[in-house]
């Protein structure tokens, strides 16, 4: 395989938790030939019968006939698990990827939140581990539907930063014609990746449940997010110093250009937010409480993002009913 | 009057805005022999009717008689009048307090927030205005009754920090039992009472709505609410340098006291949580935005609070239905 190619052999493939995330990007590898294997609850009975509906800005696709199980064991063991559970759930990760996890099976995090992959790394050996970072605007919609409106890159990185590694991920993706980034390294696409996240999330749920739109639009509000970005590219700088890395994040880039993309992506809900609307488990640590906690060892103040996870986790843990065990169950 | 007596002559006194803070300290008077007037709007018919209900930690008393009216004429020119509007209705104290202002009348500022001795000395001259902070809790019940909770005490100045001025407040006050300071000066008291504004206020709504047990019990939102209460000491005392004046806040000495007072009261609803629940508007700029604006002339970085402002503006303006006229008019 050429180095930068596209996988042409087909692979098997697991997407375990197959939320909007995993439907789009597995319903994108299945369409190029992949052998794709979804593991859901809600859609469940939907997808069998009607297949996966992909309403997407790319355009959109219908795959009438699509292997979704309901148990790990249905999977089989695979070439690649996208394992796209929520980072809620992130406890319940290895008994649902292990089944199908053989001696040469990779695991893909397509996950949120700082942290990620270690727990794979300890449950799996970081040798055949990756994370992946969405980068796309995206919701469910009935039983079966998908809606992809906005943007769709993804950001990898292997757990050991091996280079080989990561383009044999990039290969794959590339195949099903999507865009991707192999990122510096894992930890600068973790952080990249928050600093949207964080004040995006953070302030759609701590707002009251809005969309982007009442953020951006509202001066007072936009202002906040800024210096909750700022307090990520700082964290995020020490944490790559640290770990003796030479790439840094630009605070003004960044700036930049997250506000240039959520200005242009219409009044987008965030899953933190629509998650918090729907009562269910908000991924509050994955994505505030691990880098408060990662900026607070590293001696970085964070005074605003601070504020976001305690009015976050409380707001959560006030909405939210179920427990989190039944809530991935659902989702 | 001896210097540190009380007043023994009845004065008159009219009470503007008569919602729980104007009943309580104006039934207080009224208790102890002035003659007190009440403008008021929700409770008018039921206070005619029935007067005055203090359910009072220092004791409950009734007052039968109240004189309470509609409209300023009604009030007559007196000694005194107790502005006790809402500071979102700060635009409409002028009208309301001009009618019963003759040319010896005093002006106390019984309100929340930054600035508001400014605006009442603007209109009728600093050498006649004070401004008071009630630091009580305390809340309305059915009309015409008043559920004081807690504390009391009220902080005074006077405008052109004018001892013997104070001293004749004091005095008025005193001679209805109530505690009262005289604070070194005026923006000291102010600042003294945003310490614990600020936080409890701006949290109460940010979080959802919650009393202040909710606050003091979580560890993240307690550090929050310490983290802006510094953040006001920290703003205050660069005002009162650049005032020219030798008093400060202690930060320790104000966080232990302000968290010792809070965990004490049981689960208080702050007046802007209150205001919130009923969708009334929120006193945001008064108790946040002032101070923001203030410490960002001052140079003191103030992330904690302004997340704070832009939240609760945000969630206010979402919550808010009627106008602000509207609002005071029936508040």
């Amino acid at each position: 395989m050429p180095a930068s190619g596209e996988q042409r052999t087909p692979a098997t493939i697991a997407v375990v938790g197959a939320g909007s995330v995993g439907c789009y990007y597995g319903a994108r590898l299945a369409r190029a030939g992949h052998d794709v294997r979804f593991l859901m609850r809600r859609d469940l009975e939907a997808v069998r019968a009607h297949g996966l509906d992909i309403r997407s800005k790319d355009g959109d696709f219908r795959l009438p006939h699509v292997t979704a199980v309901a148990s790990p064991a249905e999977l089989g063991e695979v070439d690649w698990v996208i394992c796209s559970v929520k980072a809620t759930a992130i406890e319940d990760a290895r008994a649902l990827v292990a089944p199908c996890a053989g001696p040469k099976t990779r695991i893909v995090a397509l996950m949120n939140g700082l942290g990620i992959e270690a727990r794979f790394a300890g449950w799996f050996g970081a040798e055949r581990v990756f994370g992946g970072m969405a980068f796309v605007c995206i919701n469910r919609g009935q039983p079966g539907v998908v809606h992809h409106l906005d943007y769709g890159r993804v950001s990898i990185g292997h757990a050991l930063d091996d280079p080989t590694e990561a383009e044999a991920l990039r290969a794959l993706l590339a195949s099903a014609g999507l865009e991707v980034t192999v990122a510096p390294n894992l930890r600068y696409a973790r952080w990249e990746k928050l600093c949207w996240n964080v004040p995006f999330n953070g302030l759609s749920v701590a707002a009251g449940g809005v969309g982007t739109q009442a953020i951006v639009t509202d001066e007072a509000l936009s202002r906040v997010a800024e210096q909750a970005m700022r307090e990520v590219v700082a964290a995020a700088n020490a944490d790559l110093a640290a770990a003796g890395g030479h790439e840094r994040l630009d605070p003004e880039r960044v700036v930049t250009a997250m506000f240039t993309q959520t200005r242009a992506m219409g009044d987008y809900l965030t899953s933190m937010c629509i998650d918090y609307r729907e009562a269910r488990p908000l991924e509050v640590e994955a994505i505030l409480g691990e880098p408060v906690r990662r900026a607070k060892e590293l001696g970085v103040a964070t005074p605003t993002i601070d504020a976001l996870y305690a009015l976050v986790r409380h707001l959560g843990s006030v909405r939210t009913g179920p427990s989190m065990a039944e809530a991935v169950r659902a989702s």
